[in-house]
């Protein structure tokens, strides 16, 4: 399938797009958006532009973004360490770090329980719709609900909620479930 | 075409991509790395991340850093704003201001200037191979080489060979030779 590429291509901005995909041998396809016309401001580009992993209104990109570096700073930060730990370093032959373990159980309690409030005022982290802000935190928390750590996430209803919703999405079901031990 | 994803499957930084893509609907087809095996560090994989856009060498990839955002900085912030009032603005039927035009060549023989010189110590700006510090030139470029601008372009032969074997390439003139006016 072809790359489709939304654009008015006499910008240059659409240009340097189109010459990278042309550069690196990929196939696309040009959806025509008359800027003359205005085409950018109405549908069906707006929906397009907007859904479903980011969001179109300003306010609303913004609380996406803070969510965003949440997830990078607080939850990655803790949950590839505390992953590597109790889920890479048994697969490897090595031993946990369970004083380590212990620090990072508990650094991610206080991540998790930040959720489980946000998650009683939305449905999502960064509003109503499911964004990139969700999405990021699909294969560690998978990852993590095979291992002890799960009751962290379990015992807190929204947060558990959100977990499972997350998992049970197509996208997440077709890429994990052949990416497992 | 499907897109080709590089990596490791069990990597959770290539399991957000892979799901990204299913939540798009766009199909790819996965290249295994074996991060364990340290496919990584070795053929085929690093020149197929180094090239043809970018390159793996920190330094080099530094460099290339700088000369993107020079484009962006001074090339394209010039450029643009020439190429609206030369190009555009005759185009939609308005009068170019003749009083800015000549601010904006005098920029941009400042910017030319800088780049006769970096041209003739290598080949492209980041150094001896093409990149998107130099692809990032090319829509602008291309406008501008329909206009009296041209000869800022032609009296600097570094410069002026650069252009030239910037447009020429394949993938210029597959989207460029599209869409022009």
């Amino acid at each position: 399938m072809a790359i489709k590429v939304h654009g008015y291509p006499y910008s240059p901005a659409v240009q340097k797009v189109l010459i990278c995909l042309a550069e690196k041998g990929l196939d696309y396809e040009l959806v025509h958006i008359d800027l003359l016309a205005g085409q950018q401001k109405e549908e069906p580009f707006i929906s397009l532009n907007g859904t479903p992993l980011l969001v179109q209104d300003p306010k609303k990109l913004a609380i996406l973004g803070v969510w965003a570096e949440v997830e990078a700073h607080r939850f990655d930060a803790v949950g590839q360490k505390l992953n590597y730990e109790i889920r890479v370093k048994p697969f490897k032959g090595l031993t946990a770090d369970e004083a380590l373990v212990e620090q990072l159980e508990a650094q991610l309690v206080t991540v998790l329980d930040v959720y489980e409030k946000r998650l009683a005022e939305s449905k999502y982290l960064a509003g109503d719709d499911f964004t990139l802000a969700d999405l990021h935190h699909v294969p560690i928390i998978n990852s993590l609900m095979k291992t002890k750590v799960k009751a962290l996430f379990e015992e807190r209803p929204n947060v558990n909620a959100w977990c499972s919703e997350l998992l049970a999405r197509p996208a997440s079901h077709k890429v994990l479930s052949k990416f497992t031990f």
